[in-house]
């Protein structure tokens, strides 16, 4: 393990995070806040560290996919421990294990909330936990790299960030590209941005809308989110943005190369698109007696479930008290998610294909267990190792479910509550069900079931596996 | 496909099945109840079904995998479509679907009921209830290879009905010892009944409640169970026996052999066994606060845990009063399940065991790419083939549970009774939480709901492959 490189890269990391702890220190000065002050001190000591530790590169300077998805892991944990420091020494969030919560929440991507008066919280620090939305989304080692440059190791890091189950056909074509994609994720923002100015909105709420639909996190400044703007228009740009957001950005690439057939055949843009569908209409018509017409219910309707499998969570309507046919249909699309390589979390739509595919071609083996059946996504053949590590991932992600799950339920909240709280955590969602409800909180949650959410929150954004590898490297002597 | 062979097993079984309805019409006469001719009409009418089709064998008697996976399946449903008749025509459940699903309930010793009032069945009912369960515990048509005949194609039915993901290994040994094993299952089953009796209990209930346990399934003659014995004798025979029905038969068998070494040393025995002791000693005292003292929290709490990771599904406690810790750890116990190859369900404590060594030697080879990590169990390795099926059905399995909870969704009861439904009827176990708890019953469902269950049972009790296989077997247009 290359502790040294490991140390340099981190120290470089942390000095990016104090750069960004200005913007919402900016954002205080302009609203006059004297809470700006409190991004400056961790700022600082970023930069202390990154003067020692992250100026001199090493001369053994290569790193493999071990330190790797070492570096990615700690990274994050590092970038939620000090960006929760500003919600802590503000008094805002008086208990650090709160605002680390609600700080990795923001960097994951989740915008589960552990806050019951989010609109009491100064302009700055509201602006600060939508922004981690923002980096969170692409990765903040990818963050990192565009703001900084690259070499032979971004590849290594960006193949443990990248969420999706084939990353090493997609990197080394998205290495090339990874600035085009940050510009085109930069763009995207700005339409939106511009949309919702259009539509009424103020500055600062369209930023922290977009912040929350680029990103797919969901955090809003407001405590009804979207249904405080009460507006078909918004809900509609909304809508359409975390849809957008929630697909494999490399398609957005081959538009941009006017490649349009590979898109319009995607296997997994037509299943995504589909379940969205399929979904909503099912959902319109079990919420139809509540709102009285069909237009109006398929409005919640299909906010909601762009809402939840984009993982982005924000909400126009209480949908707790919806049937329970759409809440089941809610969570099992918490579980499904976005598209790979996009900015979604969940298992993907992509594993949801290889999984149903790999089921079917057992069953066919059964059939004809002479035949060699092979596994086909986009009319390409999977390899092998992939279609394995699709299979052990679901596994994995569905046993850290079941034990976080049981270690949370001694808090004794009804089953419902604890279930659906692990579900939308380790999906990087935001609410779940009945008291974790878009209009809920996790405050009443134990510490140590807050920490088992930012494990989970983290476990998931990182697909597991390089988070699991971070607690199997033997503990070293060496400094770091 | 070899239809002709197909239908002559078929007719054979169900010739079987009437042999079978004496027995209770038997009973019947015994208690000098009138409801005995609804078993004689259901015999008469399979008899004359297995004197049209079941004595001429084919002259092309040869069967495949393929073959049997639709024989066991199909055996299964019509078994169950038969068995279902006594009650409907007897009027003691009057709507057929409930029939089949009580039917379908008791041959997969699953346990869930559809009825309220339970100790108002006649006794000729009560004991074809739960002689379903005996029976169904060892396989169906393992038992009826038992009575009849062994031939070269009796491997290849047992091969889809064994549960466990080793069969390929454990059959051979299996064939030539499977009188040995219902040997054991008939003596363990006698030992049991006299121990009752030696409780204080009648005969009838001693047979009723060993049928239950020896066939992991659960159904009692009296409404709360076991709890109405209320007697710490009755209770740690049962508890003692229900652990034993969900280990390992061929482990018996070694211990007759006098190999206690592989049986000591059995992974997937200390695992069950060490799953046992944890979740009963975490249960006790979790719900010390109720009983008052640690000896009867644990008599009850190992009774529980007990009842449920075996799937029996009996009752000495109402435990959806039990504090949320507790009830959570059985909902991962009703997945959990037995040991491979006992007469218990779920996933099977080998699978997990696979599972975590899977996912393990995933996070390893992120480690060290270039080794080869083997997967070994009782220091044997295991081939990459069986490991690849063991992931893929944990997939199925967790899919399948999905989609039911989805379609179960729509009878609007409260998520925790339908996932918990879902959940004790894939896993053949047989009470849930909620409304479907101990006390509680499946009544209230809608009719799709216990199809869907009746689904979920099969395809639990016939490990999903051949089970899905039925369904992707094209139409075809030969004489069946």
């Amino acid at each position: 393990m290359n502790t040294k490189m490991i140390r340099y890269i981190l120290a470089k990391m942390l000095g990016v995070e104090a750069l960004l702890l200005l913007l919402p220190a900016f954002v205080s000065l302009l609203y006059r806040e004297t809470e700006g002050i409190y991004f400056l001190i961790p700022a600082a000591v970023l930069t202390v560290i990154y003067l020692l530790a992250g100026r001199k590169k090493p001369k053994q300077a290569e790193i493999y996919g071990k330190e790797g998805m070492v570096v990615v892991a700690s990274a994050w944990i590092l970038w939620s421990m000090f960006g929760a420091l500003p919600f802590t020494l503000s008094g805002c969030i008086p208990n650090y294990i709160d605002a680390l919560f609600e700080t990795v929440s923001g960097f994951t991507t989740t915008g589960s909330t552990i806050l019951t008066d989010v609109e009491a919280l100064p302009q700055g620090m509201l602006f600060w936990r939508s922004f981690t939305h923002w980096v969170g989304g692409m990765g903040v080692l990818v963050f990192v790299m565009v703001l900084t440059s690259f070499d032979k190791n971004s590849m290594v890091l960006m193949r443990a960030e990248v969420p999706g189950p084939e990353k090493d056909k997609l990197a080394p074509k998205m290495m090339t590209n990874a600035r085009i994609l940050y510009g085109m994720y930069l763009g995207l923002s700005i339409i939106q941005v511009v949309l919702l100015l259009f539509g009424g909105m103020n500055l600062f709420d369209s930023l922290i809308h977009t912040f929350g639909t680029a990103g797919t996190g969901g955090f809003s400044n407001y405590a009804v989110s979207v249904a405080y703007f009460d507006s078909a228009y918004i809900d509609g740009v909304i809508t359409v943005f975390m849809i957008l957001f929630g697909i494999n950005f490399s398609l957005y690439y081959l538009l941009l190369l006017r490649e349009f057939k590979p898109v319009w055949k995607n296997e997994e843009l037509r299943t995504y698109l589909g379940i969205i569908l399929a979904s909503a209409l099912i959902i319109t018509v079990n919420i139809n007696y509540i709102y009285g017409n069909p237009v109006t219910s398929f409005r919640y309707a299909i906010f909601q479930v762009a809402s939840i499998i984009t993982t982005t969570g924000f909400a126009t309507a209480n949908y707790v008290e919806w049937p329970w046919l759409s809440q089941t249909i809610l969570m099992f699309l918490m579980v499904v998610g976005a598209c790979a390589s996009s900015t979604g979390g969940g298992i993907k739509v992509s594993r949801l294909i290889m999984a149903v595919k790999g089921i079917k071609r057992e069953v066919m083996q059964l059939l004809h267990p002479k035949s060699v059946n092979i596994i086909r996504v986009n009319g390409k053949k999977v390899s092998g190792d992939v279609v394995r590590v699709v299979f052990v991932f679901l596994a994995a992600y569905a046993l850290i479910f079941m034990l976080s799950v049981i270690v949370v339920s001694a808090d004794n909240f009804d089953f419902t509550t604890t279930f659906s709280a692990v579900l939308t955590t380790i999906g990087n969602v935001g609410p779940g069900m009945e008291l974790v409800g878009p209009l809920g909180s996790f405050a009443e949650f134990s510490p140590l079931s807050k920490l088992v959410f930012c494990f989970d929150m983290l476990a998931g954004r990182l697909e597991i596996f390089p988070f699991l590898l971070l607690f199997t490297v033997p503990f070293r002597r060496n400094k770091f």
